[in-house]
């Protein structure tokens, strides 16, 4: 950012010629941070959708299979993290959805569901992306499911309407934020779109670099300046677990982690810092088809993430890193039975996920096929009368249906898998759960033990002293 | 505790004619409580059973209701309280047992599902209220459950299998302990118990002071330094919601807080302090039996309990209160849909819990019957075919079944009433999830953000400076 744009944006009045940098201009005499733990970096990482038994059940997967604990949980077995319960509840309701969630944090107040910083009465609160923008740091999000999505939207933009993607892809296109990275062709390509809007010609124009596969992004040259925009896939990117059993796809899609690590790269650059949220936007997906092996498997992709930030932060040492949720969602837990420690470890072996598995039957499947498909796919043999039972879903379903998650017997997969894996869910969506909340690095330690999501807005502001901007 | 016996009991060689104090010859020089920051008393609280989404459910009603948070959330939202993860695993699962769970911070070492401080090779580990008690403190447990249940015998005595509750009723007698109080005629009269043993006498004679109803309780001289049993009822107290609805209820039984304070009263007289363990029993019961009034309303009443540890708390200054639960339970959450917050309302109505709604009908009742006797305690009517769908359990059941909650149509209701309170269920036992821990006053600061179950019982006798006992 220019010297004078970062004047005429500032809501401050400053001297001109002040010896001061911009930042410290814009220090605030109340923040809550003490002087000397300025953050000058912050990496908010989301896990959507994730309740208590997501995160705990993922610590539990990786120490039967890895013997070792989640980076999450590790930070805390390290006294390295400071955690707090979060409120979730937005304006209209104890349920958010992540559009709500992410402007509770991306602009400091609840609006309601479904609106992306926008309130009731059709005013805007300007999203914390912008300010940091404007405050002179390099911007950006990453995510595995499409970059127009509520999360990541709710850092960056205004608008009443999550569902309208298409918008808010070109809603993105005048911020030139400097990485933005994720899934979402279908928002971008005039060949997607419905209204043939060519939107990557307008970023090319606009000045941006785009990339579509992780060749391209990795060979990235280090010295690129211009704004990033990472496409990956049409829609969401892959399930973690369909993701590492499929060769070209593990060719063609970078891992959350390897975007978290590609972008940091390329903001941590900007001398006044940065700003970038991380979500693994699956796990969400994965828990409203209560999926066990794509919500587990997702969840460590997360913590992947959680690693390659922790690691940047501990040689850093000035990046507050903010790792929570935007809300529970399906409250799954491993339960007790003669059996839980046995079942549970069919997990292991799990090639993919319920949605791989449920998206390869069709009405002319046999319940022999089924059978088959889901001891490869995971690993364990269901009865011929279950396999019947998921068929049944089929025979009724039109073509339109085959694309509807919802559409799609998963709660009858899910409750069928239930039995062999011990692990139970309590719905198919958001719940009112506080979530869990951890921070590591400077500023960290001004966190109270419960909090609202909207609170997370002025304590990213004041941690890196920068002024709320109007 | 004469000086004589403490200096017996000690695993410590001391000097005879010190000038400290027992407590303070006691002092462990590896103590990771800093100086000047000793608890003289610890007040153990367990919500036995309680997941993420029961404590916070219960903070949600009791906004809608009351306008207020629950005291347990206040004590966050007042940054008074240290909280932190507890992993709650047993030795042999991932899923503890109630009796491995209190046997984890009662003997310090993880022991097999159903034992009681008795490791699998036959050997025991010494309860912490034993220690405390030879360490000259006043010590004790008050519980909702009987008093010979799991948890507070967890702290109280060794036994291969907690279903004992005859013989732990007996192992009681001898320790001498200085306040017990909960339910559980069945295990002191001789009416009631199978051998016919008068165990009530036997404690007489042994110089118990036992009292069986509130006004005895509350009738006892505040002079009175006798040990304490008080029984309240012939297995456990009634479900919060029920006894709050029934006037000879609330004039014989006390509440979980009741008894607190009257515990406290009697404890905090030993200059040498106290250790007392309360217990929320049936929290886990009503989450066994996807019982939502019993559920919340227990979790309220426990939650009471905890404001009169922390009154006593902040006027005492050097009194550790710890929080916790031993482990999840069927992982219950408030769910997403256009009715959330209206369904969740019907809950401020609720007079009675799902446990006395289907204890009042049996074989003979009729659909109409059934759906006027939910309505008249929960506020809402069920479909004629949802009361058919219950009363079918009935037809087929035998007397014994009625008695047996497994087998009362728990499940059922709690699938039927989900659609009108917005509450849904993962399952009907224990979960793996790591669980919400707060600890207020001296000590508490040593709190980490990750701790197994095990590690509470060094914490506690580390934070009143009490060396371990062998």
């Amino acid at each position: 950012m220019k010297r004078r744009d970062f004047f005429r944006n500032s809501s401050l009045t400053i001297a001109a010629g002040s010896m001061f940098s911009p930042l410290n201009l814009l220090g605030n005499n109340n923040s809550i941070v003490k002087s000397g733990t300025v953050a000058k970096n912050i990496i908010f990482l989301v896990s959507d959708g994730m309740s208590t038994g997501t995160l705990n059940m993922a610590s539990l997967l990786l120490q039967r299979k890895e013997g070792r604990q989640s980076h999450w949980m590790q930070l805390y077995l390290d006294n390295k993290a400071k955690r707090a319960f979060m409120d979730t509840a937005s304006a209209n309701s104890f349920v958010t959805d992540s559009a709500a969630a992410s402007s509770a944090w991306g602009g400091g107040v609840r609006v309601n569901n479904g609106s992306l910083n926008a309130n009731p009465d059709g005013s805007y609160n300007k999203p914390i992306l912008q300010k940091f923008k404007e405050a002179g740091k390099s911007v950006g999000c990453v995510t595995s499911v499409p970059i127009t999505h509520a999360t990541p939207a709710g850092f960056c933009i205004n608008n009443k309407s999550r569902g309208d993607q298409n918008d808010i892809a070109l809603q993105y296109l005048p911020l030139k934020f400097d990485v933005m990275m994720g899934g979402g062709q279908d928002y971008f390509d005039p060949a997607k779109r419905k209204d043939k809007d060519n939107v990557y010609k307008k970023f090319d124009e606009a000045g941006y670099v785009t990339v579509k596969t992780k060749k391209e992004l990795l060979s990235l040259s280090a010295s690129e300046t211009k704004p990033l925009l990472g496409v990956f896939a049409d829609n969401a990117l892959p399930f973690s677990v369909d993701h590492q059993h499929d060769a070209t796809l593990m060719e063609q899609i970078p891992t959350l982690a390897e975007m978290t690590k590609s972008a940091i790269a390329k903001l941590k650059k900007n001398k006044n810092g940065f700003v970038m949220q991380v979500e693994g936007g699956k796990v969400d997906w994965a828990a409203h088809s209560n999926d066990s092996a794509g919500l587990l498997y997702d969840q460590i992709a997360f913590d992947d993430a959680i690693k390659v930030a922790i690691d940047f932060a501990e040689q850093d040492k000035e990046t507050l890193v903010i790792i929570t949720t935007d809300h529970g969602n399906a409250n799954p837990g491993l339960f007790s039975g003669s059996m839980t420690e046995k079942n549970f470890d069919y997990m292991h072996h799990f090639k993919h996920s319920n949605d791989w598995v449920l998206n390869g039957i069709n009405k002319n499947s046999t319940a022999a096929q089924i059978i088959e498909r889901l001891e490869e796919a995971q690993g364990y043999a269901i009865k011929k009368a279950e396999a019947e039972s998921l068929l049944a879903h089929y025979t009724t379903l039109n073509e339109e249906g085959l694309y509807n998650p919802k559409k799609l017997p998963f709660k009858e997969l899910g409750q069928i898998q239930s039995a062999y894996t011990s692990i139970g869910w309590a719905g198919m969506d958001h719940s009112a759960d506080y979530v869990e909340l951890a921070m590591f690095g400077p500023g960290s330690e001004m966190l109270k033990p419960f909090v609202k999501n909207t609170d997370l807005h002025n304590f990213m502001l004041d941690a890196t002293n920068v002024r709320k901007q109007s």
